[in-house]
């Protein structure tokens, strides 16, 4: 799309630090990581997010972050990784082009992952039906 | 393998609100959720972490991945998603049997993502040569 950035790194016009590239999937560093080595994921061809995103094109994704992460994970001597997938802007998708965080990890780096909490008693039940009648 | 509560959740020996399964793939509500309706894919076969994971493997997962999360985002009437894998202890993997978090928005529901920085100048580039030396 001509308006997409990363439409626009894919083409070369706006520069990037290219990681690992194919004929399918770009992947190329976050300019404002988490942590240092963070790596985003891209499809060459512009879907807007994960909904939209063919199969055989998320297939190629995951294969692609499958080979990276552990050179990342070595690269930057990290204990562990996130992926991380935001779809949608409440969930902080900020470029609507479907892209993968590989984010590496070390061991008491600060980041804390979101609390959980446990259900109300009756409400698991309730959002599991709803959601199984949506399917 | 024995000792791994995901795979006893399998063979169902430890319950589960199962929102989705096939002969390779369970969705399953994820009892302490950021949000109702977290969702936890996991495949059938045991294996420890992403890394470890077949593609094929890998492919099947988000196909399931993408076949159940708009359920899950209209029976919670969220505005949008993230899914997550962590993958080791560091990045706050706590059952060792790969899987991924489907967490639904919501519009302002307090989650805030880690915040990014720019690199110092000359880092990325030593990063992104360390990374490419190891794939």
């Amino acid at each position: 799309m001509d308006d997409c950035i990363f439409c626009k790194i894919i083409k070369g016009e706006i520069p990037s630090y290219k990681v690992y590239e194919n004929g399918d999937v770009l992947a190329f560093l976050d300019i404002t990581p988490v942590n240092s080595g963070h790596t985003l994921v891209i499809s060459k061809n512009h879907y807007d997010n994960l909904i939209d995103l063919p199969e055989e094109e998320a297939g190629k994704l995951i294969n692609v972050i499958k080979k990276i992460t552990p050179a990342i994970v070595k690269a930057t001597e990290a204990d562990g990784f996130n992926l991380n997938l935001n779809n949608g802007s409440a969930a902080g998708q900020v470029i609507n082009h479907v892209h993968f965080h590989i984010v590496p990890r070390k061991n008491n780096d600060g980041y804390k992952l979101w609390p959980g909490h446990v259900y109300p008693a009756g409400e698991a039940e309730i959002v599991l039906e709803k959601i199984k009648s949506n399917l």
